[in-house]
Order: C-alpha cells, then structure tokens, then sequence
C-alpha cells in the first residue's frame, strides 16, 4: 500500500505511476491462446476434449459434455431456503433493473418525405462464460444470464469448467434461475473458441460473454469479430472517497472487500483528513488478521492498494477521473455534489450506506463493469449487448427526386458511377 | 457469379458454401500489424514518422504532421458550388437522423427505497481514420465525425494517409464541415496505434472509428480493449430482394454500386422469377462496359456475385438471415411485410425508389455497417459507440436492512467474507 499527500512535492509523478500500474498477468498468454484457437476451429470437438482432458483432467466421453436441465433444477432445489431467497431477490432485482434498459425501435417520416427509423432486436444465441474453481460465482452468472434473457436471446448456453469433474452446485442453481438453455461442462480459452465456432454437440453462438481469467479473457479479444463479446476485462479496482464522518472499519472492509477477489485488484482511498487515513490504515490492518481470505487480500493491498490525502474531496475528483475506476463509492452526506463531477466510472455507489458489495449481489445495476482505466470509453454490461440495430429508410419518388441529385453530385466526387446511376436511372422522367 | 435455384437439388449446400465464403485478404496481416503496433508504442513519433517515410513516401518532418484548420476551410470554401450544397445537405440530415440516437439518462427510487439510475456521457476524445487513395470518401468522414460531435466528444482528431504527400481536398473540405479538430496526415496500421498510445504531437484518444484496408482493420482489432473500438469491418455486401415488376437496369446498378467499391465486395440479387434473373443478368453484363469503376466492379461481381431464384420471396427470407447483409434492399410494392421477417441485417432499404446509394450519402442512417454476416450480433456506428454508460445506486438505512441480509448470504456463500462484513458493520446497530 502507498501513501500520496496531493500538497507533497511529487505528487503528480507517483500518482502518474498509480494511473499507469500495468496489473495485466505478465504470461505471454497470446501465443498459447492462439494456438488453443486454432486448434478448437480445425479441430473442433476432438480439441475440446483432448483439452478438457489436460488441463481440467476430466474425460467429457465419460462425464459427458452437457449437464442435464433436471440437474440444475433439482441443484436450485436443493439450496439452504435462506440462500435461495436470496438468489430469488437478486435475480429480480437484477430483472427489474435490465428491463428498463431495453431500447425503443423508431420510424418516423421526415419533412422531405423520407422514412426513417431503426429496430432492435435480439442476438439470436448467446455464450455464457462461468468460471470454476475459486472465482465460481453464481452472482456473475445472473448478471450476464438475465440480460441476454431480458434482450430476448432464445438460446443461452453456459460453459462453465469442472476441474477434476467437480460441479459446483449454486453455479448450477443460478443456472436454473437465470433460464440458462444449455450448460457445457467445459471451460478456458476451448471453452470460448467452441461458443464462437461450434464444437462437438455444441453450436456456435452470436455473442460471448462471462469473466474468466486472463487465457479466457485473451480468447474473447481474438475471437472478437467472430462473434461479438462484452468487453476485455481485467483486473478489477474500486476507489473509495470518504470524509472523516465515516466509520473507519466500513471503509476498511470496502477496500477488503475489492482485494479478496485477487491478488491483482486495486483498492484506492481518497479523503480529506489524514487522521482518518491512519484509521483507515490500521483498520484495513486488524480486518485482515481475521479475514479468511486475507492472503489474497493483504497481497493486493500491500501490492496495489492506495491512500491518497486530498486538501479536499472536490480535489480529488479529477484524480478519479484519471483512474476512471470500475466502482466508485463516495462515502459523504452529499454525495450528488461529487458525483457531478465524475466523468469516468463503472459505477457510482452513493452515500455512506451504499458499500459496492450491494451492487455485486441484489441492487440491480449489473456489476459487470469496464476495468483497468476501460471506463474512459466501455459501459458495464447490458441488454444492449445482446441486442443489435437494424436501421432502414424507404423514399418514395418525390422523395428521392429531392434527395437524389445531392447524391448523384456526391458519387460522382467519390468515383462512384454506379452509385450515382442507381440513382440517375430512377429519376429519369422520360424512360 | 453464380446462378442458384431454391428448388434445385443441390442448393442447401450451394447456399451454405455462399455464406461461409471468405472473402477477407489472405495475406498474413496479424503479424506485421503487431510489429507495428508494437514498434509505434515503443518508440512513438520516430516509429511513426519512419514508416510514414517508407509506406506513404513523405517527410513528416517537411510536410509537418497536422494539416491546418484554416486549410480545411479553405478546401470548404474552394468546393464546387453544386458539392458544397450536397455536402451540406448530407451532414445536416446526419446531425439529424443521429441526434435522436442519443441516450436517455434515468434515476429513480424503487419500492425498497433504493435509488437506481444510469448517466451517459461522451468519450473524452475520439480518433477517426479516414483512407487515402481510391477509398478517400468524404461520405465515410461524414458517418464518422458526426456522431461523434453529436455525442459530445470535445476533441475528434482525425488521421488521413497523404501517400507522396498529396491531400485530398475533399476530404479536408468534409473535416472542417463535419468539426473535426485536429487532422494528422498519416495512415495504416501506424496511425491506428498513434491514436491509441499517443505519438509526437497527437495525443492519446479513447476511442478508434473510420473504414480502412484489412491493415487499419487488424490495427484496430489487436487495440480493441486500449481504446474502443467501433467494429470489426470486412469486406461489404448488398442483398437485393426484387419482384418482377422492377425495372432490370434498376436492380443492375444496385448490384454494381456495391461491385464497384471493391474486388471482394459482394452483390446477390433474390428475385421469384427467373425470367427478370436472366434480365437482371444481361443488364449488369451491358452496364459493366460503360462504368468507369468496370474493371473492379467486374472482378467483385464476377468472383462474389449471385443471383438466387427462389418459388416466392417471402422464402428468400430466411436465406438472407444467414448473410445477414450490410445492406438488404426490398424492392417490392409492400417492404413492410418483408421488412417483418428480416432478423439480421445492417441496413435495410425499403421500396422501389430506395437505391442503397441513398443511404451511402444523403440519407441519415449510417454507412458505417456491420460487414461479413456480423450483423448477427453487431450495429451500424452510432451516437453510442462514442459514449458510455454510468450506473449507480444510493441505499438509505432502511434500504440497506431491506438488502444487506441477503447480500451477506450470498457474499458468505461465494466465500468473499471482506464483502459480508462491509454489509454487516452498517447493518449492527448496537455499535
């Protein structure tokens, strides 16, 4: 962890170096991914397999490809009741929060007479990437599942890996949950390039979507344009703005609770007040102690967390901006007069009782979100990420005798002749 | 070109062999495009400006590397009357057609107290490649620069290869309607990675647009995920969909706009009578002696052409799904009922007296469209593509006692322990 003072002298040029922290794993992962690609698209299924086999040591010949609907019924059934309300209240709230994101179509006809307009519609299959192991999080699966469901996708297929043929049984219950078509029980780099191409008994899909580590990541980035993807993930960050009015252990567990995904997460405190800093400091300290996921989170923090004390909170906003962070809580009574100021950011969580654990769990707002400074420029998922534009114009003859002749002058300048004929031929009165 | 019949034995395989065709260059590009990339991120302004020297033969230490604003006015104001109102009338009904595209913001309460919203802002500054050479479109400039004023972007810097140092006046004439606010002669793979990294004298941008050879596409690609990116682009298509009733030399001239943009473009007519399918035919044959882009046009139409007789044309719909076109003209007395079963495809033009040229220039809708059956899950450029996305949400006490128990279930059963206790500390009211 570092401590910045904005007034020291330096300041610019370390916190520079704290915008610019590259976290990205080191492995060349391109080359293996781009071999695993390949592999999967001349190979297909016998690929899969033999890959499932080395890296995830099971046989899909034996344990199958597919896990059956029933048993992701019955894994729903299953769950401790207190857990499955919980489920339940997160999936419609996460519903509820999507539906109002589904576009409107338009067609309308102009003062020249030209129709215009544009429709949405669904993507007609969707791939779902699950991680397995520790990253096995049926809140994820919810949130990518329910909006393509919500696009209106009819076929959503889930692959999702079993190290060692091991299922993990809530994964499948949100399965259930979330109406996931089919789930795959494979997973990795092969997973992502048999959901663009097809493998096997499974066909491919329109768009992938899902987080995974950084072979799965890489493999959406290559297959992007094969089929379309939410977005090249990284490491995930969440910067806090606090003021001294804050309980320092709530804060301390905000930052914890973003350096116990990984080790390569990101975790950055700006206040006003650096008594409070310390407080926040020695808190983060005694919370690790009892933490069970403390390994993991006290190497994040020691390795990439931050303190940075402002002359004041409104000081700290463009330095926010800069870090363009994937959460953002601000930690203040007032917090709309800063959010004001917020031009890059995943999402804002507002106020001193809205932690970002509830945006990852039942809020509503989907907490698949643009990291590694991506918020300059990417949206958190969405409805419109399974959906795409079809845009349409119909004229009749005034119209294109109005609007033709401006194209014909435009083709003509361009070289096009054939364009300025499809033109030139339909407004010729005398044929 | 080749004739095909929905009824004849054989088809189903003609016809998947017709959407599976790859029409993208064969060369290798990946590799010399990561050297590029690589060598601009490393070594900046001198990577650049040597491959400038060696690609485009200019010196952009002679040349300077921006071209003026008052020298894109002055190129404004030199147009030929006639193209100056034909460049005008374009970009207003651009502005237009793109001002409704943009997004509306949302903040509400819901039933449990909880404040939900979404705010969209516009990308700091986006980077535009416009071509050089015979693919120079002022139109192109057009469908990029517009939407991107329209959302918001403060700085659009646009780069443009000045091959042998010579400029195309209209497209600097374009650059200064459209207000664009830098204009950097330099082009190809290395003016992809400019804009992304930043080089000399031009800045970093956050997101990349503008058509290109399979150089600046592949550029854009391995850069997706450092900046944004607006698609994927490959070689373009028209599907013509015509009764009888058309006029042959009508649909002949649609085919050969999209021919004569390029040998690997593609142009398939769907007509139910086989009689005008040999009209059509013969008309395109006697239209290519007298174009001046024949040559091309003739290898496009030649090599990729088609024209598929099929018993009715509503059958001919499904089939056009699969190629799910870039552009899809229903030239027919009634497009609606068409337009209704259309589920994938980038443009649609709807009538008799709606060429596809229209669309290329005056009418509204973009040009920039999903190419190579992308539009399964891809959108024409839009307002969106230069804008991003907000969510947030504020909880009060009572929400976060509404929320908190069933966050805390889910966090403890995901085994991230630090996201419980940031819930459970604000949920403890005998602190």
């Amino acid at each position: 962890m570092i401590r910045l003072d904005a007034a020291a002298a330096g300041f610019a040029q370390a916190f520079t170096a704290l915008v610019d922290a590259r976290r990205e794993s080191s492995a060349d992962v391109t080359r293996d991914v781009a071999a695993i690609v390949a592999d999967v698209r001349q190979h297909g299924e016998a690929a899969v397999a033999e890959l499932t086999l080395r890296l995830d040591r099971h046989d899909l010949a034996e344990t199958g490809w597919g896990i059956e609907p029933a048993t992701c019924a019955a894994a729903y059934d299953a769950l401790e009741p207190g857990l499955r309300t919980a489920l339940d209240l997160a999936a419609a709230r996460i519903r509820a929060y999507h539906e109002r994101q589904k576009p409107v179509d338009s067609d309308w006809r102009d003062e020249a007479g030209v129709r215009l307009g544009a429709r949405w519609s669904a993507v007609d299959a969707a791939g779902l990437y699950v991680p397995g192991g520790r990253a096995a999080y049926p809140s994820s699966l919810l949130m990518n599942a329910i909006p393509a469901k919500v696009a209106g996708v009819r076929r959503l297929a889930m692959v999702t890996p079993t190290p060692d043929g091991q299922i993990n049984p809530l994964v499948l219950a949100a399965a259930h949950l979330a109406g996931v078509d089919e789930v795959w029980r494979i997973g990795g780099a092969q997973a992502v390039a048999a959901l663009a191409y097809g493998a096997g008994p499974i066909a491919p899909v329109d768009v992938v979507t899902g987080p995974g580590n950084a072979w799965v990541a890489e493999a959406k980035r290559q297959l992007y344009g094969v089929v379309g993807i939410d977005m090249v993930a990284g490491p995930s960050e969440i910067v806090v703005v606090a003021d001294a009015a804050n309980d320092p252990e709530w804060i301390a567990a905000d930052l914890l609770s973003q350096a116990e995904h990984d080790t390569v997460t990101q975790s950055i405190l700006f206040t006003d007040d650096a008594v409070f800093a310390d407080a926040v400091a020695a808190a983060v300290e005694r919370q690790l102690d009892t933490l069970a996921t403390g390994t993991v989170a006290r190497q994040a923090w020691e390795a990439n967390g931050a303190i940075v004390t402002v002359a004041s909170l409104a000081e700290a906003m463009p330095l926010v901006d800069r870090l363009a962070p994937e959460h953002l809580q601000l930690a203040v009574d007032d917090p709309d007069t800063l959010f004001a100021r917020v031009r890059h950011a995943g999402s804002v969580f507002l106020g001193r009782h809205t932690p970002e654990a509830i945006g990852d769990y039942v809020a509503g707002p989907n907490h698949v979100l643009p990291t590694g400074r991506r918020a300059r420029f990417a949206s958190g998922l969405s409805v419109l990420d399974f959906m795409k534009r079809t845009s349409f114009l119909g004229l009749d003859e005034t119209a294109l005798a109005e609007l033709g002749p401006a194209t014909i002058a435009l083709a003509e300048a361009e070289g096009l002749p054939a364009h300025a004929r499809s033109v030139a031929l339909r407004l010729r009165t005398n044929r």
